[in-house]
């Protein structure tokens, strides 16, 4: 059994997980929707340190603006009086029909116009509720046809908006940083920033980009069937990774937002272990520490009860995993692993202190390929230590 | 059938695509290896324009340089008496045991060292040869354990021995831009830069990075569930788009390396029509003009005629669907069709010129999201007229 | 452009296909709802010659008894009157959430004796409606976990609730044969009967098996990156291709139910040439008379206009792959390709005529396996000419 | 840390596994390879108590009589001297040139009878060696291209070997039963008995399928995203499951052969618990009594060392999930929570004991399906027990 959380942890959850009614493409709701302070009030007693949410888990896409500040202002309440934290806001550009072609990237330039105007309000509504992420999924960027899109424009019009965003936060003075979220597909064929690779090289290309950087979700990686581990470090050597999504995935499929822990254990593991305890030879690369942030959905086939079950799941797996990835660096046979194995050898560079590359090319150290070859590299048995520190 | 290819076509073949003997994980050779300029003058009689070649494509790993020379200058005679061009060199860093964790990431700094040295070495052997492009497939940059790498070490090190790299070429005064193939797995479980867009973002970080693009390879991105034209979009976008491998992939299984056109029919459509005839809705958009590069293997199931059969195939593809191509575009049935779904209308800016964020969040244009949604954006009618154009 | 459909192509179409609004797991519906019969009547208007529907489809869940008799009246009426077939009926055994963990292999017994009722009065309407199939697509019949489903237990009432179905049909005299549509995932993590071989696997322990067979989607096996065309010839095979379900999907993502032809069109095309042209090697085997079956998707893209015209795709892609279909067997240059690879070969059976297996054993045929191993099988030769009928 | 293993425990090792040298289809070798009776020895030493192996394992392709007899003498001695029993023999008909299109399905009819030779062969062999199962796994069995096979007559001729070669035995009086490996791809493109579920749907069609099972891989089925313990499950209810390959996948890609466990650790835990355990509501049902038979490959990154702690690692990881598989089951909080989720409730029949399909019909039970939909399934918290056993 894991120990209860506090919020020192900074677990966090999307006001849309534990909310999710169960709809999905072929069934309806099996439970019924609270309102969001519900939600809040309960993760909160559960152990969570912040939330989150879209602007329409708050009110409706149609709300009056009387009804949308009524409804944010009990929200807020509620949330101040649980002792949580809005860590984060984010804009719905997905479920309304005006958004079936996506938003900043529709090919109509009038849903362009919309859904930059909806995120722009949603930014001002970030920075009033006090988030410091402001996430953008753009699940309804792409197509399912080649030739539907001009990739060169949705790229220039993805860049426009992200620019547009992203200098409207700087010129309100919000404290206030933008967090893009990939996803290969579903719910469109194929979704423009794919994986954390694409968002970054995107990031790389604006004006702005000093105030964005990635929020990868567990599931989403895995469904290009990438490693998420290995994104969270790319991610976190550009300096980009401003909040994570974690849940899990079985496999290629459907995106599955199960528990954290109930897709590929293994994976959450490292992902926790490099969280907690950084990268094993770098002591002063950056590390991670903004929210853990859940983004996950309680299956379908639970009632209330599973709702809350699945919630405080997700938060006992990642103690339970913080521990044994504790355990397992500090275990005298992991360390001599890990020295056998080079993986702290990785962090010297490959020339010398003031080498230059004649320098390298002139001698060629004694190297002899056949011997070199021979180095039992020990992979195996350190994953065994992993397994066994997991299991044992 | 398809007319002849010409030089002009800018043709061009890796000598390890017709040279694969058919070796696979759960199979002998099938086939002879030829010697490397039996290749070469072959593909010019089938209309090739160029080659390309893997330095130990031409001399063993460990051949003395008098062997290397001699070997290297009977390729390059007979490349210059069959008026072939040679377009690309690249190293392999993947087939020897050494390189089994990898070459500039390898654990063991001592590999490290000896993959850039042979690195550089084919990199004045590209020069010399008279290529223009030097690709990098880092097929063994990776780990099958998370626990067996750290990333931000390994992101370190790639970021080295490319700057390493280009550097080099740049005071060697090498007429040479480097182009990294990513790929997602295989042979090692989770590669480094595993898609176009990590690459693109690594290359974000290089100090170098002006010379340095990428080769994304038709099946590698498939591998990933991931849209091959999507990415070509995106790395022109980038100005990155160097270099081309061409080839065909049924699915997420091995690297099948299949003719052109024999993995996803409709998507090497797209693929030719963006390589042809550029974006829709930008003409002035940066266009790929480099060669038009198969990596492809011929199956195993076929002996020396399969090999020619199969190299012409991949030619005689990519020209019908030039031809289909071009149809496509000049169809005013079509042209209508992009019209309609708003295909063009994506090259216009999301914002007026001169408007500001402020003016844009004052009015709301009258727009109505519920008469909007009800646009029809016609895209399964341009969809079909796709298959039509190419089947009709 | 295709030729008009006509009732002789036995071109049929799911209610639910067309009348699809769009509501995915992330959006609201794009499109409104029409009645039934309005969507029979303009499937008749456009060459459909069948249709198909689940209980559903007629009426809502809890009708009362004369609400249903009366709307599957009306929708009889329409069909009449349009010349339309029903030619298959199916139970919607996935959308209320009464339905969560399953029909026939619900965890809950009172919810399998529901869901048996509600299949046993599907069967009484589908017969009334003259229909010749029931389509059982079990799609909520799986798991996402594990531990939640006793595999045995499941495969037991799997059997047990086939059983009574097909014994019923056959003690109320009924001319209908059940067909079990396989998939994957999707909805649930791992669903039972994930493909045509399990299915088929199922079947061979049934009491009544006889009039059990299987209805293939083509995206189900495509979700497994199994080939649809080996899926319908072992069905056939096994005499049990009762039905089928053709669409489009590209790769292993969420259930896409594309236009037929969308997806994987060389796969297309072969679906096609076995359906209209029958095994290559065998003039006598089990042909699929069936009806041309579509279960697709308009896309959430399009407004009734993209409806309809998607429709018309599927019908207008199918007839074009026929023609290539028959053009391609017709062509000597295939024939003769075809007898090249040994494709026609694969019909003489291993063993002579009275040939034992001691005779095979005594003998060895002056086997030479070195150079029977230089057979060049011409299989890519033959496939590129299936490139060139389809493209050319 | 596990106990060790001892010949109670069943475990088997393929002398390729330990005997991988590392080719790869981008390397060479990065190990040297002994001879099959010193990787024999070696397994008894650290506690196996079988072993098996392919014909090639053994004795060259070309080799003579008496060279065959010399060797297979030698390792039966080996193997008697070290107390391990042959479990099974199995056929290597993929890796000569002359299997490139498969043996018993092959296009080359002279191909098939010389394959079906050396299967009956290797029957006679796996006989005198005292082996119980003869596996046969027909990797090549299968094509790239829709066009290069009849897959009725694929399909005819692999009854007719299969039915050859289960006679043979029968009349032989060998006490053998043949196992089936279902593989998805990989080395070709689209495998015939691509899972499970084929398998077992063409040994229904078999004469003498009284004696044809199957041998589940644990990787082979995830490679098309299926749960392998359904599989097993599946097969156990159909009576067939002969033989079980157990090892390590990590996600759709080629063939990864990891250690038991460093793939999906959750599908390991629960496939060691039907091993162990048996189906949770059917203490009756049949168990799988034969080997615990690893097929997995010590990544190519190993030298010696590695290859022997990988092999270890197989051992320990089960034994650890058998013991974590032990306490679960006997957890009354497990027990509480399998009821509470209704898994043994699916064992009990849906129809009473003499209940007809009529008296169902009849009354209604007073089910309110609202009323049900409202059960909480307890899926989350069940699984979450799993997740509390396994890592707690």
């Amino acid at each position: 059994m894991a120990r209860q959380p506090t919020p020192d942890d900074r677990f966090a959850f999307g006001l849309w997980t534990v909310g999710w009614t169960g709809v999905d493409p072929f069934g309806a709701a099996t439970r019924p929707a609270l309102d969001p302070w519900e939600y809040a009030e309960r993760l909160a007693e559960i152990g969570a340190w912040g939330i989150s949410f879209h602007d329409n888990d708050v009110f409706p896409f149609d709300a009056a603006e009387a009804e949308k500040d009524e409804r944010v202002a009990r929200l807020r309440k509620a949330a101040d009086r649980a002792g949580l934290v809005i860590e984060m806001v984010t804009t719905n550009t997905f479920t309304h029909p005006v958004f079936k072609d996506g938003g900043l990237t529709a090919n109509d330039r009038s849903v362009r116009r919309f859904a930059l105007r909806k995120v722009l309000r949603a930014v001002d509504l970030a920075a009033a509720a006090g988030a410091t992420t402001f996430v953008m999924w753009g699940g309804r960027e792409g197509g399912e046809y080649d030739g539907s899109k001009d990739v060169y424009a949705a790229m220039e019009r993805y860049r426009e908006g992200l620019d547009t965003v992203a200098g409207y936060i700087k010129s309100e003075g919000h404290d206030l940083r933008i967090a893009l979220e990939p996803k290969p597909n579903e719910p469109r064929g194929d979704i423009f920033l794919p994986t954390v690779g694409h968002a970054l090289a995107l990031i790389a290309e604006l004006e702005h980009g000093d105030i964005v950087g990635v929020n990868p979700e567990t599931g989403h990686e895995q469904m290009a069937g990438l490693n998420y581990t290995h994104a969270l470090g790319q991610a976190l050597w550009s300096g980009k990774l401003f909040h994570i999504d974690l849940n899990g995935q079985r496999g290629l499929k459907y995106d599955q937002d199960l528990v954290f822990g109930h897709g590929d254990l293994m994976s959450a593991f490292f992902t926790v272990d490099l969280l907690e305890n950084g990268f094993p030879g770098h002591p002063d690369a950056p590390r991670y520490t903004g929210a853990r942030h859940f983004d996950y959905k309680p299956s379908r086939t639970e009632y209330m009860d599973g709702v809350w079950a699945s919630a405080k799941a997700c938060m006992a797996t990642y103690l339970l995993l913080a521990e044994k990835a504790r355990a397992f660096r500090a275990d005298p046979r992991v360390r001599e692993a890990l020295e056998y194995a080079g993986v702290t050898e990785l962090a010297t560079p490959t020339l010398g202190a003031g080498e230059t590359v004649h320098d390298l090319l002139a001698g060629d150290d004694g190297f002899d390929a056949g011997r070199a070859a021979e180095r039992d590299l020990g992979f195996v048995r350190l994953q065994q230590l992993a397994v066994e520190h997991l299991i044992g």
